[in-house]
């Protein structure tokens, strides 16, 4: 089971490599964007990509296009005025409402695939279904992109996975937007934290409906939300056809630690058990007995 | 197939019986709050829930709990203040922070129960899972209600429709807030409408899961959504398991009109199409085709 780090820029690759991350399974390029003005050239996000692969030779790199909106608006991208940014144009989204921005960023992309040696993946966020992994696919390869894939984060994504899967290389599962929206809670409302729980078995059943199309498909199903990050819900994951986890470096021991004591029958079995529990709670419960 | 109407006051309830409801699908209870400082008392939503009833005498008439909070705040009952308010404390989880408000209208429910001949149904908006189910069911049957059940409108408890129909005595699914989540787009958000599309094949899928459960638990399952009312989507949401229909009322006639001319396997057969088309457009190409 590869474990990689998400990193939030090319400076923080250092500390992932030497904590042991295989790779990187979410790498997030909004720094590029918070503080400019306009879209930032491409010369100067190839320079970005290319010192963020060349810490990670012959390693796999997945990159996520921009994923601006909710709580996190670009003045020349988003707009503002949203009653429910959440729900809004975020993600691939607003890339497409604004494509020059979308095309300019997997050009940088390509140039830093093909002037280092690390094996790069790129993926859009805010996905809703095939049309648009189509859509994104297709960009991404006539861009000259090798591998193209999408997050799943957006409930329609996960009911739609064989669908999805027969077009995209590869899908990421982002969980704290997927239980945000599966739930119908915001994730940042404290009145609502409790649903926040990736524990929760309708969550767990849509991690399966990805599972189980990616294994139809021969295709990666990566976890980049903070469930992977949890060493008891790293075994769940696996079990439910996780083929990779990524998350902060300084979780990456304890995960390693935990899944070298199980195996994988054994973590199928905790997870059929978590996914038929009634709550969070159960199903956290239901894991460790099983 | 048993077409009911939605109704927003009793004061509706003859036009609906002109229009040839045989019941009601959805009675929305919010009418009695919004113009409200406090709670109203238990007398005067027994008054109001009576003379609804006394307009159905026999037929089946299912009432909505409160659903405030979202684009409906109450000052009594929400906060004003949330961040992306379709994601907030509404529904059932707004009545359960204050359940003396709760307990009254069911109270009242109660009251207009026992005075009336109608086959009164109550049910609880925005309700997550098993967990809530449990909840609402049992506060319900301890107060004296007769039939109670969630809406589905959350897709988490699309996706645990089994574990749900276990315990509640009915689902009611609301297509507009169930196809908002789903596709993590507000539904009032011009920049985001394309969205805002019942047929999309996620939505349906969420609908045959409920269907499913519906058939294998033996329990009905209502559609109380704006979906209802287009005559081509009626003819497929009965294929995919719907055991009711709720609609405006001026709706009706063209449905039933579309539902006579349709047999149940040719529904089904529609159904089938449409539940493997990429986008909704194609869905709505496919069961016409089917």
């Amino acid at each position: 089971m590869p474990l990689l780090a998400n990193v939030g820029s090319p400076d923080d690759a250092p500390e992932a490599v030497a904590l042991g991350a295989e790779g990187v399974g979410l790498f997030r390029t909004e720094f590029l964007f918070l503080d400019a003005k306009t879209a930032p050239s491409v010369e100067s996000q190839q320079a970005s990509y290319t010192k963020l692969l060349e810490a990670f030779p012959g390693k796999k790199v997945v990159v996520r296009a921009l994923d601006a909106g909710a709580d996190k608006p670009l003045a020349f991208l988003n707009d503002a005025h949203e009653e429910n940014p959440a729900l809004g144009l975020r993600g691939l989204r607003a890339l497409r409402a604004s494509e020059q921005i979308l095309r300019e960023q997997l050009l940088a992309l390509k140039g830093a695939q093909d002037a280092t040696e690390a094996d790069l993946w790129v993926m859009a966020p805010m996905v809703a279904d095939a049309e648009e992994t189509e859509y994104f696919v297709a960009l991404g390869k006539e861009l000259g992109l090798k591998t193209v894939g999408v997050m799943a984060e957006v409930p329609s994504l996960a009911v739609l996975a064989d669908q999805v899967l027969a077009t995209a290389d590869f899908v990421s599962i982002g969980t704290n937007d997927l239980t945000q929206y599966t739930l119908a809670a915001d994730r940042m409302l404290g009145s609502v934290a409790s649903y926040q729980d990736p524990w929760h078995p309708a969550v767990l059943r849509l991690v399966k409906l990805l599972g189980d199309a990616g294994a139809d498909a021969g295709k990666a199903v990566g976890i980049c939300g903070e469930a992977a990050a949890d060493p008891q819900l790293a075994v769940v994951l696996v079990g439910l056809g996780a083929t990779t986890l990524s998350m902060t470096p300084a979780a990456l021991a304890d995960v390693r630690a935990e899944l070298a004591g199980v195996t994988l029958e054994q973590a199928r079995a905790k997870a059929a058990a978590a996914l038929a529990a009634p709550s969070a709670a159960a199903a956290r419960e239901a894991a460790a007995a099983a």
